[in-house]
C-alpha cells in the first residue's frame, strides 16, 4: 500500500490510497484504489467492500461510487474501506469486444477461486487461546489470519499472479467485521450468496433472490472471510463456549456483467446502507426496501447444460418464475432445416426461477445455459 | 461442395448441400450448409443470401430460417440460395463467454475484408466483349468473375484461411443477381448498407436506417458483389452503351450481435420478401412494411472514440435521435473519486442518430464507443 | 462411437472408428479417431493410449503414428486402442499464433482436470462382491466404472463440454488394463508421472525423469484410471485379500508443446513398446533404452513463480542439473535502466534439475517460471 | 511525456522520461520509457530506435539494453532516443502461455499497420517552400510532419487505441534522421527491411538477409518514417532540384519472438553501432561484422500457405537454403492413418531460402507456413 493522500476540503470524503496487487510484464505496477472512511466509534463494526474481481462485472464499481456519495449525508461510526476496480489485470484484459472476465488468461484459474485456505488447526489454536476473553480472542484470531496472509505473500518460491491478488485483497478483508464482495452474473437477476448461519441478513439488501450456502470454504472471497470465524465459533461451542460468528460476509450479484447503470447502482447502494444501518456502522436508520424476497438452498440451485449445440433464443427471463414444461430456450440448428431438429423447444421438468443465463447466443454442447433456483421459499 | 440431398416429401422445401470452406487443424472439414430453391422461371433474378460471416452475428441465421419457412407459401420464380452459418471457424471460436466474432484469431484480419479484388482491366475486357448483346455480355462477365475466383482458390502458393472462406462464398455470390449479406452491429439499431446507384431499394426492407455507400470496393461482400458490375456499367456508358447495373448487393445489419429473436427474425424475413417480390423473384406481391426510413451518406457516418478510458454507461439508445449537447455516455473513473473527473458526461457537438455502440461497459482510451449518423434525411 | 471401417488389405493395420466427444455451436460433431488393434490372446493385458488432450501438446500424436507403424512388425497379443487428437475443440482453438491449449476457453477449466470421481463407497462395494474370484471381481469392478461413466453422460441436467469429453475418454480408458496419456510440458525435458505403487515401471520408457506421485485422485486421466483400482486393492488387503493393483496408468510428458519431431517420436514409441513387451502385450521382446533415469517425489517437485515482472532469458536448460546459486533466469526491466534492477540474475537456494519452463519470454509477477525437481534420486 | 529524470552519477547514461501512449480501462496510464542521449554535435544525424511494438517480439528490448551499455564507451555526436517496450498494451496482453502479439485484441488491427498517412499534397507543399535552402526546406517539412501528427492526436472525434499509440511513436520518429524499428519474426532468421533507395545500408547491420522494399507506404513505421521524405526527394528532382533522401528508416527482424538472448543482443547492438558509426552518429569507427549477406526483392518474397490442415514438422531451417523439391514441412494427418495422406512431405518447386515459419505445430488449412526468399542475390 502506498501514497496515502487524504482528499481534503470536505467532511465526509474518504481518504484514498493505492494498493499494489501485482506487476505487469512491462514493469508497471498493478494497483487498485482503496477508499477509507474512518468511523467515529471504534466499537462499531468495520466494513470491507470490493468490486470487479471478475473483469466484466463492473456494476459494483458504480454501486461503490453511489454508496460513497450517499455516505456524505450520514454519520459513519465504523470504518469503511472500499476497493473498486479490484482486479486491474482482469478488467483490462479484452478479447474481442468483451472483457475476458472470469479467469486468468494464462492459467485459466477463476479469479474468485484463488483465496487462501489458512488450513488452521482450530482445535490447537483454540486450546492455546481459550483463556482470552471474547474480544481478545477475536483480536488474536484476526491477528493470526492477517499474519497467515502476510507469510503467504512472502513464500520464497513465489506465489501465482492470481493468488497474490487474492491474498492481498483477503488481507484487507480479514481486517473487517463485515465483508461485501460485489459481483454480477452473465445475464442475471440480482441475487445474494448468504451463509446459512447468517440467513436473516438477506432481508436487508435490495436483492430479491438469495442463495443460502453451506458454512464451507470453496475458494471464494465471502467464504474466505467468514469460514475461519465460523470454524472458530463451532469449535468453541463444542467446548461449551458460545458466541455469534464475529464476521459476516456476502457476495452480492448485482444483475448482468458488461453493464453500468447509475440509477440502479443507487438502489443497491441504498440496500447496502440499510444493512450497514442495521449493523450500526452508520448512526442513522435506513430501512430496507420493501420487496418480495425469495430463498433457495445451494443444493437446489441447478445448472442446466446445453443438451446439444446450436443457436439459442433465451426465452425465460431471469428472475421470473418458470413452470415445469414451459420453454426455457429455443435451440436452432439451421443445418438440419427441414427436420424436427431444426428448431426445438427445451424445457425443464420442474418449476423453477431462472436466475441467470449464458451471455452468448450460440453454444457448444455442454455450455452452461441457465442456473435456476428450485424449491424456492419466501423470506421476509 | 458435396453430398447434395434433396429434402423430399414437401413441395417448397429447398435442397441442401454442404459447402467446404476450409479444414481445421485436426483434419475436420469446415463446412457451411447451402439451401437452394430452384425457381420456376429461369428469366427471374437469382438470389444469394448468407449469414453469420462474423461469428457473433447470429440473428441472420434466424432470418434465413424464417424466410425459408415463409417461402413455403409463395411461388418461387428465381433461384434462391441461402448459406446460414457461413463462417464455421468464426462461429465456433469462443473466448470467454462470448464469440470472437470479427477477425481471424490467428491473423487479426476482419472476416468481412477478405473478399477478392479481381483487378479487372475493364477497358480491355469491354473492348474484347462489346460485340455481345447485353445478355451474353453479362453472361461472359459473370463467367469471368467465377473463373477468377476459381483460379484464386488454386493459387499454387496457397491462400489464407480467411481468403479461402471469402472467395468460396464470393464464387457462390457471383452466380446470383441479388446478394444479401446478413450481419448485425455490436449493440445496434437495424441499418442497411446500400450502394449509391441503388438507393431506392432501401425502401423495401424492414430497416429504418440506411447508409448510402460509394460505388467502391473496400473488401466487403456487398462491394465484392456489385462493384465489378458497377465498373462494367460505368465503362460501357462512357462508350455510349447504357444498361442498369445488372447486380444488386446489400449488407443488412439486423440489430445486435449475440442475440436470437425468432419473432423479430420474421419481421426481417418479410422485409426481404418484400424486396424479392419487387424484383420478381417470387410471383406474389408482398408490400414493404410501412415505417419511417432515414438515410445518411457514408461520409456523414461518424465514429466516436473514447476520449479517455473508464467505465461506460451508454445513455444514448441506438436508433433514437440525440440532440447536440445531450449525454451520449457517462464515463466513470472510480480512482478519481472526489474530483470532477470521477464522473463525466460526454456529448457530441452536433445532432445525430446513434446507430450502434460498443459491446463492453469498460473501455481503453480510443475504443470506438458509438457510430452515429449525422445529416440524416428522410427516404420514402 | 460411429462408423467402424476396417482398413483392409494389410495384416497388422488397426481398424478405425470415430468417437463423438461433443458438438460445436454450428452443429458439427466433435470427433476423435480411434484406432484399434485386436490382440491374439484375450488373456494379455489391453491398452488404451490417448494424445493431445491439451491442445498445444501435439507430439503424442506423432508418437502414436510411429507406434502404430512399428507394430506392423510385432505380434499383438493384447488389444491396443489409440486415440490421437483426443481433444478436437482444444486443438483447433487458436489464439494468435499459438494454440490455447490447457483450458476450456469458455470456462477456464483445465482439460486434464475434468475426469470423473466416481465417489465409490469401496467398503460397501467390496462387501457385496468379495465372494467373487479375482477375475470376476475385477470384471465386476470394471463394469461398475464403465456404468458409472455412462450414467454420468446421461445426467438429465446435462454435463459441461469438458466433462463430456473427459468422461467419454475415461470410459474407453476404463476398458483397458494399461492406460497411457501422452502430454508435453511447455518448454520441457521428457518426464513421466508414475504412481508410487508402480514406480518400477518407470525404467521401461525412454524418459529420463520420473515424478513419483501419491496414489490419489486429482482430476487427471492417469489418476482417474488407476485410483479406483488402487482403492480396491488397498481395501481388499485390509480385509486380508491380496492382489496387485490390476490397472497401470501413466502420463508421459514428451518434451515441449507446439513441436512435432518424427525421429524423436520413434524413440518414444520404442520406449512404449519396451513397456508393452514387458507387460506381455506384444509377443516379442523389446529392451528398454539404456539411459540414466532419475526420480523425484511429487512433494519435492517445486514451482518457482516470477518474484517480479519483466523480460526473461531462460538460462537453465530443462533436464540439466543446476547447482544452488547458479543462474536460473535473467530478468530484464528496461524501464529501470541505469539502476541495479535493470538486469537481475535469479537463482535458487538448493540444487535442482529444472524440468520445464514457461513458454513466453515476458512475464507478469507471479507467472510460473520453472518447475524443478529437488532431492532427485537415481532409478535403475 | 512526463517526469523527466536525469540518471545522474555517470557520464554517458541517458536521461529517462515516460511517454504516455494511452489509458487502460481502469484508468491507469499506458506508458513507455524513453531514453535519450544528447549528442555533442548538433550537425550529426539524430536517431530514433523503438522495440516491441508487436507484443511478443521482445528481443529488441535486449538489443536496446546492450546498445545503451555499449554507448558508455563511445562519443555520442548525434542525439539518440530509444523507446523499448513501446507497446505496453500489446506486451501485457497474454492469451494462454503466449503473448497475443500482432494485433489489437479488440479490433484485430495489426499494431504495425496503424501509422499515419499524412496525405500530403507534395506538389503544393514543394511549390510553397521551394524558395528555402535545403536545410530550411527539410526543417519546414519535418515541422509539417510533426504538426500533422499533433493535429491527428487532437481529432475531436477521437482516434483509435492503436492509432494513438502509432501516431505518438511516429511523432518521435519524425524528429529523427535515422529510424530503427526492432521486430522479430515468429520462428525466424534475422532479416532487414530496407528501402530500395537505401539498399547499400544493408551491409552494416549484423543481419544476413535483406528484403529490398519499394519506396511506398503500407502502414508500417519504417515506411511512415521514410516515405514522405522519399516523396519530397522524388518530386524535387522532377523540379530539377536534387538531394539525397534526408531520412533513413529500417525494420530489423532480430530472429524469433518470445525469446531473450543477451549475448545475441550484443551482436545486434554492435551491428547497429556499425551503422551509426558509418553515419557519423558516434565519433569512433566501428566496423560492420564480416559475414555473407543476401538480398531479395519484396516481389520475390513468397508466402506459402498450408495446402491442407494438419500437424506440422518444420523441416526447413530458417536461414538455410532449400533446393527445389526438398522437404519444407512434413504434414501429419493422424485421422487418415493407413492411407498415403497420413504423412505427406511438402516441398516447393523452386530454390529458396526459408526466412521464417509459423510458430505453432498444428495448422488450419491456409495458415501461412513459411515465408521464403527466391531469386536471392549476394550483397557485399
Amino acid at each position: 500500500m502506498s501514497s496515502v493522500n487524504a482528499i481534503t476540503g470536505k467532511d465526509s470524503l474518504p481518504t484514498i490510497a493505492n494498493v499494489k496487487v501485482g506487476e505487469l510484464a512491462t514493469g508497471q505496477a498493478l494497483t487498485a484504489p482503496l477508499f477509507s472512511f474512518i468511523g467515529e466509534d471504534s466499537a462499531a463494526p468495520s466494513v470491507y467492500i470490493q468490486a470487479n474481481v471478475h473483469g466484466a462485472e463492473v456494476q459494483g464499481n458504480a454501486v461503490i461510487h453511489q454508496l460513497m456519495t450517499l455516505l456524505k449525508d450520514y454519520t459513519v461510526l465504523g470504518d469503511i474501506h472500499c476497493v473498486p476496480l479490484a482486479n486491474p489485470l482482469g478488467i483490462n484484459q479484452k478479447s474481442g469486444e468483451f472483457t475476458l472476465g472470469r479467469f486468468d488468461p494464462i492459467t485459466g484459474v477463476n479469479w474468485n477461486r484463488e483465496y487462501y485456505d489458512h488450513g488452521i488447526d482450530i482445535a490447537q489454536w483454540f486450546n492455546e487461546h481459550q483463556h482470552l476473553a471474547d474480544k481478545e480472542l477475536f483480536s488474536a484470531f484476526r491477528h493470526h489470519l492477517l499474519n497467515s496472509c502476510q507469510q503467504r505473500l512472502l513464500n520464497p518460491w513465489g506465489i501465482s499472479t492470481g493468488h497474490r491478488l487474492a491474498v492481498t485483497l483477503q488481507h484487507m478483508a480479514h481486517d473487517a467485521d463485515i465483508v461485501l464482495d460485489l459481483h454480477t452474473g452473465p445475464k442475471s437477476a440480482k441475487h445474494l450468496y448468504c451463509p446459512e448461519y447468517d440467513a436473516e441478513s438477506a432481508t436487508f439488501f435490495s436483492i430479491p433472490f438469495s442463495l443460502i450456502i453451506p458454512n464451507e470454504f470453496g475458494g471464494a472471497m465471502d467464504e474466505a472471510a467468514f469460514y475461519p470465524w465460523w470454524q472458530l465459533t463451532e469449535f468453541a461451542s463444542t467446548q461449551g463456549r458460545n458466541f455469534d460468528v464475529p464476521v459476516a460476509a456476502f457476495t452480492l450479484e448485482l444483475a448482468s456483467q458488461e453493464r453500468i447503470d447509475m440509477a440502479d447502482a443507487k438502489t443497491d447502494a441504498l440496500g447496502i446502507l440499510a444493512y450497514l444501518s442495521h449493523r450500526g456502522v452508520i448512526k442513522e436508520s435506513v430501512s430496507p426496501a420493501k420487496m418480495k424476497r425469495w430463498g433457495c438452498y445451494l443444493k437446489d440451485y441447478k445448472k442446466f447444460h446445453a443438451p446439444k449445440a446450436g443457436l439459442v433464443e433465451y426465452c425465460a427471463k431471469p428472475g421470473e418464475p418458470l413452470a415445469a414444461g414451459e420453454t426455457l430456450v429455443t435451440l436452432l440448428r439451421l443445418e438440419q432445416y427441414g427436420s424436427d431438429e431444426a428448431m426445438t423447444s427445451v424445457s425443464l421438468p420442474i418449476d423453477c426461477v431462472p436466475v441467470l443465463h449464458f451471455a452468448s447466443a450460440s453454444v457448444h454442447q455442454g455450455t452452461e445455459l441457465y442456473k435456476v433456483m428450485t424449491n424456492v421459499f419466501s423470506i421476509s
